[in-house]
């Protein structure tokens, strides 16, 4: 067997429900908390009123920092953080998407480090263990951020996205309560369920896989193709939302643990240069090309998702069903709705250039079974330009 | 989905070599170290030396208490304790099997706390994170203890045989060498090994079981089934003692997380009346009473176990399949040479009806699917006196 490192430090609290219990969970590190949120909007005013009582309750003193946006900038970070800093919070809690945990996170870096967070993202030897106790609490079921140590920020002045990658900013503890996910609309379900297929589906390829991630991401990936279009079908099926809260933190597992690979990379640039292109909406458009580009590069592991995805692929040798494996994903999805091509979301042929050439700046693409060039980038990105059918 | 928790924070550093790095990663614990273990003998004086050598290596004092015993006492626990008070260590090291990791993380216990680490057990509200870091190397594949919050001692006026069981008490950093488990006698190969099969099956069948230990369960099942006899017939086998000591890491993981069940708990008390016995031997001797008394409460589980430990058992009903698991389990332990009864190890009917007695006094037995009285528990006990075949 091959060596490896697994680590997953953070204690996850699951059921529906759960939410209930971040008082109890917050007084364990202390008696001011940081909530981190985007703005109050009708959906989540409750959820919001629920976590404050339960705070309150407990005996926590309360500040409510609700400046997040999508793709979060350094500078909402550095207004989270001086708010920190002034109200002297000993906890951090990100509440919402990965936007509001990620930018919980990087708060909880810059509060007590010099500087700002983005002096310590992962070009660098990251954050100290001074780095304030952080708790999260995902509203949707995709990026798996509640328990992954990684925090994706772009740089105000340059629109350049990049990450916190660091052991000390996992969090303390996630509380995964399927209930939540439920004010979700059916577009951001698809996008941020399409997110957790490719975290676990990445991970399950990356050269840095191990046994565990890989049994946890087939695992996950069964979960999603049977759970999600039920999800989309009917939002209030909460066997169905349980199903994918549960594979979108298992995809947090698998991503801590063995990476990302090709499209997740430049899914980062896709956010960078297009900010309005929502992350799942990204790899949802470079799939296709990506499968293409890789499946003879892995054709046990594409030949075993194929099957999973479609059972009749079992019928073919493993290089035909890895191949097959790449319709088979299209196939998922134009079923979730997400069969889009950088057109219709306005990105041009010259972002797709300037995505391309900013392709190798985080190391994700090493982990892909196949290394792609800048040329090979482009040329994938290219052919997903437009899409017919 | 049912609500669940799950917390595994320990690091885990998966390789053949691999105990070469514990001096740098000891070093992040502080400068001065005690070094857990049995008395050195031929097959692990190298190995002894090695550890020392790369802690010296990175800046580390040592401080070796070479007392544990197999079950491990109260007296033994509080004599390494004194050593480490006395001489001022930052961090403990286990090395060795279930015996030496227990009572390093005891001597981790008491070193910080009044009292004795028996003042902290299972009936109490626990150690404190006072608790010095803990790091566990397994030379055997079996206890799991290198990444679980359980300590088994016994406590020597008394036999009373018992566990701390906190969260404070997760090593921090545990690591699987599989090289250094090739020193282990064929009879402890198979003991030890039949251990981490139980961890994984009892965690499985366990009322508290939930999705993730599942899919490691199903995973560590399928690998013992393949691996344990190779590792038997050739202990040099490297892969066979890879996949063992990877099986017996998941079985930490699920038992820490789902708890065991009736046989480990019965296990417990024989460990505690009859010392002499192992506790590999103990599960071994009862679980065939054991299937036969719980199969018809977990029909699905048992049935799916049935099918991997004999896949022609895919021909039946679950129903059926459940019963010929049962068998499958009795050949899998005839397979490894551990088809005994409590007459084999010298254990009286007097000392049975005493284990019996004391059936009850942890609960384990509460999460088995079929909980039984203290009459059932003598009666399955009295079924194991004698293997006949």
């Amino acid at each position: 067997m091959k060596a490896f490192n697994y680590y997953a430090p953070t204690e996850i609290i699951f059921g529906c429900g759960k939410v209930q219990e971040i008082g109890s969970i917050a007084a364990r590190y202390g008696k001011k908390a940081l909530l981190v949120t985007v703005p109050e909007f009708s959906a989540v005013k409750e959820l919001y009123a629920k976590v404050k009582k339960s705070l309150i309750d407990n005996g926590l003193e309360v500040v409510h920092f609700d400046g997040v946006i999508p793709n979060p900038t350094t500078d909402v970070v550095t207004e989270g953080a001086n708010i920190a800093k002034s109200s002297g919070v000993d906890v951090v809690i990100g509440l919402g998407g990965g936007s509001s945990m990620d930018t919980a996170k990087a708060i909880a870096v810059e509060t007590t480090h010099p500087g700002t967070a983005w002096d310590y993202n992962c070009h660098t030897s990251g954050p100290t263990s001074a780095t304030l106790p952080i708790i999260a609490i995902g509203t949707t079921a995709g990026t798996g951020s509640q328990c992954t140590q990684c925090a994706v920020i772009t740089k105000t002045s340059e629109q350049d996205k990049s990450a916190i990658w660091h052991r000390n900013i996992f969090p303390k503890v996630a509380i995964v309560d399927p209930e939540v996910t439920a004010t979700m609309p059916k577009s951001v379900t698809a996008q941020t369920g399409f997110d957790a297929f490719c975290h676990n589906f990445e991970a399950y390829l990356s050269v840095n896989t191990n046994p565990l991630v890989e049994v946890m991401a087939e695992d996950a990936i069964k979960i999603i193709k049977e759970y999600l279009p039920k999800a989309l079908e009917n939002p209030n099926d909460m066997e169905a939302r349980s199903k994918m809260a549960w594979a979108d933190t298992l995809g947090g597992f698998t991503n801590s643990n063995a990476g990302v690979t090709l499209p997740h990379g430049l899914g980062m640039q896709v956010g960078g240069h297009a900010p309005h292109v929502s992350h799942g909406q990204a790899l949802a458009i470079i799939y296709p090309q990506f499968t293409r580009y890789t499946c003879a590069w892995a054709i046990e592991k594409f030949a075993k998702v194929g099957r999973i995805l479609n059972p009749a692929l079992n019928e073919l040798s493993d290089q035909e069903a890895a191949k097959a494996a790449c319709g088979a994903i299209d196939d998922f999805l134009k079923k979730i709705d997400l069969w889009i091509g950088f057109k219709d979301v306005n990105v041009t042929k010259e972002q797709i250039r300037q995505i391309a050439d900013d392709g190798q700046v985080l190391g994700d693409y090493l982990n892909n079974p196949r290394v792609a060039t800048i040329d090979e980038m482009y040329e994938v990105l290219m052919n997903c330009y437009e899409r017919k059918e």
